[in-house]
């Protein structure tokens, strides 16, 4: 389809006077309104005013200009009808092949503070309509909505006079996705405005894929990595090695809050290793090094294939230390230059820079779907309700601060969740399990298993006690101290067990599930 | 704003004919074209038919008939705004203060074959523009693009002759709600026509809210539970208790899947216990009673709190049995009506029925965020590419049943999986470990704890086995045959232990990893 015929009416005019005059020279007729029409004439670009072409005034401070019959019969009239044809001679009008249009900025100005009637006047009408009759008819018609495809365009109409039927067919899909996220923020905007919720009736998510992921899972799942548009980008960057797998970005993700949020409660260098979403080593030490070698420690065997992540400089000295084993994925803060240049020896190993934790700790809601329901929830990035010892027990402060470490850890483990910690070293995890008191067993059997000493050790618990079997069998194992949330209707029999045993316990009102 | 003048302009014309005929007699103008006016005339509704208001004929087969001037400046005009109202006066244009209009059904022809040409006719146009003017200027106009909300007008006009602004925002949120939705809808129609992949550059995923979710996995999380629009419903029905919470519905999940994934596998009457997305219980037998009696058996301890899926008929000896404990909730294909009446004596008792077990077995994508990403996978719905023996030791037809049975499990028990089982009975599980021989030694202390004997089991793992050391414990502990993906790099040494130890290995061929 030949291009004779284009409007032009722009809210953000960049590269619009090098586009139309492109246009101008290759011989296409250009309508325009208001502002944009005056740009090109002072770049003395001849245009038809679009108010002498359809004779009417733009009025209502801009609301209606383009809204009229000559116009959208002008767009969509099918140029292989002969009736469409007939309808349109009779009618005096003529044909609009390309429409250049983009939107009232709804979206920046939701970033303002802006009232709601002043947001309204940013919601675009003709333009909308202007280009969904443009897509709607795009095998005559192109709908152009960002000056990102200008060179595209041009170069196009340069070479063959024309756009190829594909681009055509790619340029009226990517209008209607963007309407429709267009009006899904407006009407989002609504929802806050008349609902004030994060769960309101209805909701909208938008989603631009960032990668095609070789597979899900497992390798007989297809996937796909995609962002969520309207939601701040997560601060990391990648800096050397081959691009995250699924499993991959599921666990650099359990390593990154782990890391994060140990970060926020302690000013010590600390590392976390990470394998299948549960932590398998973790510690703060004096440095990097010591931070490192005491992680590892905790299950050197379970380590292999894991991702390590620190909250500090990885010198050079860790950075051989690390190179000794076989990661997937090292995040740090920051990488010194000789310690990148060991790390980066290893082809595979993902290196990844994550200069601000706390990004990762923000309030947001997180979506998990299961066939065509989606369960939505704040995202668990509160710590305790209260830090209170709960039975007569001395707690001393070093106590407070390696229970406290524990609890962090015991967020991130898959429940039922039973960690033991020892001079802020994780040294045994019970995960997944089904029974509260098989999680202590376990916890216990892996540590012995890595050659620790249960005895003064401190044990938390992500969620209650369901009786006093657990307290029991940690004294008698001789475990320093608890922490876990209470809330059990058997309660009293577990403060009744502790007390007896001289068991000091926190509770700290507050459950951390994580399955 | 009293409401004078109404345009009316409807495809689906259900209720049109006494919603119109009360705005009339309510005194209200109606102007309305084609299709509509004729229907309204025949019934003896005053019209005003637009062509004759507009004077301009309904063109290009009706893709131009409302998209003019003179409407558009009547709907956008700001009722407060002196210069507004001076410009409408001058250019002799009335208000119209309601639009009555639903799209062309797009979303419904979606499901007919038509081809491209013919689903482009079904794009609304100038529907569209009309509800999204009306919503920009809600509060001087209607806009109505449901006949579910004909009746609350109504009431509401002959009560006050208007309605509350507050409903006319949460009209304006709605419409902007729709034609966001039906332009992803055209957006993802297109791009099945372009892209041909369930994983294209962009995706909407708009959803509904079905429930407010007392609070998320765990109380300080605000939570929703929401259906995917446009997807099919599972077919499920609860038929006592109360409403499912947010660990009760992914838990659910679980049991509905792998019970519809046993039941696809064998002609059995089966049960599964499903506690914090684990399975504790399985098991398959000659009757209903049978089946639980073993899956309880499992791991008595565990199943407390948990959720008992059924594939066959609970008849009342079950129900009696299954009331003697604690579940959260119990789901079978049918309930006998004694068995039903005995289960509700529980006030709390959460019973659903799945009619359609294979529902759950569909292929669909899953979506699980992490702060602003999202991965998308498809489900998990493959079972195995082969069952081949890969050691020379025989494998008994009842073997590779065993086998089947216990890799069915493992593929729902959170990784690392190892499942004993014996007698079509679940007797250990090993899950959510970081090292697989910890699953290994976790699955048999399990079996041990809950009085099996490990000696003649068979073992199913979820992923291959990294060394050798797991067939030489299992060999060890009498265990009769293993099934595992296969797929290490040390396979040739774990076959090679396998066939020193006369051990019976089956490949799969396929990986189960759930995280």
């Amino acid at each position: 389809m030949k291009i004779e015929t284009v409007l032009i009416s722009v809210y953000d005019k960049t590269g619009i006077v090098e586009f139309a005059g492109e246009l101008a020279r290759l011989g296409i007729k250009i309508l325009s309104t208001g502002g944009t029409a005056a740009l090109l004439q002072q770049n003395s670009i001849p245009v038809i005013k679009l108010e002498e072409y359809t004779n009417l005034p733009e009025i209502l401070d801009g609301r209606v200009k383009t809204l009229c019959y000559k116009v959208f019969s002008g767009l969509l009239c099918k140029r292989d009808n002969e009736v469409h044809i007939r309808q349109l001679s009779e009618q005096g009008i003529s044909f609009i092949d390309m429409v250049v249009v983009n939107l009232y900025p709804f979206e920046k100005m939701m970033k303002k503070k802006l009232s709601m009637d002043e947001m309204i006047e940013y919601i675009d009408i003709g333009g909308n309509s202007l280009l969904r009759a443009s897509a709607k008819n795009y095998k005559f018609v192109l709908p152009v909505y960002s000056q990102d495809d200008y060179t595209t365009i041009l170069n196009h109409l340069k070479k063959d006079g024309d756009v190829p039927f594909e681009y055509r067919q790619t340029l009226a899909q990517r209008t209607f996705f963007f309407t429709s996220y267009y009006d899904s923020l407006v009407a989002g905007y609504f929802s806050t405005q008349t609902e004030k919720t994060a769960y309101p009736g209805t909701k909208s998510l938008y989603l631009r894929k960032l990668q095609d992921l070789r597979y899900g899972e497992n390798p007989h799942q297809g996937s796909g990595l995609y962002g969520i548009m309207n939601s701040p980008v997560l601060n990391y960057a990648q800096l050397h090695g081959k691009e995250l797998s699924f499993n991959n970005i599921a666990d650099f993700y359990s390593a990154a809050n782990l890391m994060a949020e140990l970060d926020r409660c302690f000013k010590k260098a600390g590392c976390v290793i990470i394998k299948h979403r549960n932590p398998c080593g973790a510690a703060l030490g004096e440095s990097t090094l010591t931070a490192y070698q005491k992680a590892l420690q905790s299950d050197p065997v379970s380590a292999y294939g894991g991702i390590a992540a620190f909250n500090s400089d990885v010198d050079l000295k860790t950075a051989r230390e690390i190179n000794k084993r076989f990661y997937e994925i090292v995040i740090a803060r920051r990488f010194q230059k000789e310690a990148l240049k060991e790390l980066r020896q290893k082809k595979n190993l993902r290196i990844i820079q994550i200069k601000d934790y706390g990004s990762f700790l923000k309030q947001d809601l997180v979506y998990n779907s299961y066939n065509n329901l989606v369960l939505v929830q704040d995202k668990d990035v509160k710590l305790y309700k209260k830090m209170i010892p709960i039975t007569k027990a001395g707690i001393k402060v070093k106590e407070k601060e390696e229970l406290l470490f524990g609890w962090v850890i015991a967020k991130y483990v898959k429940s039922n969740a039973i960690v033991l910690t020892k001079s802020l070293q994780l040294i045994g995890v019970g995960a997944g399990q089904t029974s509260r008191i098989d999680s202590v067993n376990i916890a216990i059997q892996k540590a012995r298993n890595n050659k620790f000493k249960i005895k003064g050790s401190c044990l938390a618990s992500d969620a209650f006690f369901p009786f006093d079997d657990c307290v029991k069998l940690a004294s008698k194992k001789g475990i320093r101290a608890i922490i876990q949330p209470g809330g059990s209707i058997h309660d009293d029999d577990v403060i009744k067990t502790a007390e007896r045993l001289k068991m000091p316990m926190i509770f700290t009102g507050m459950r951390h599930f994580y399955h």
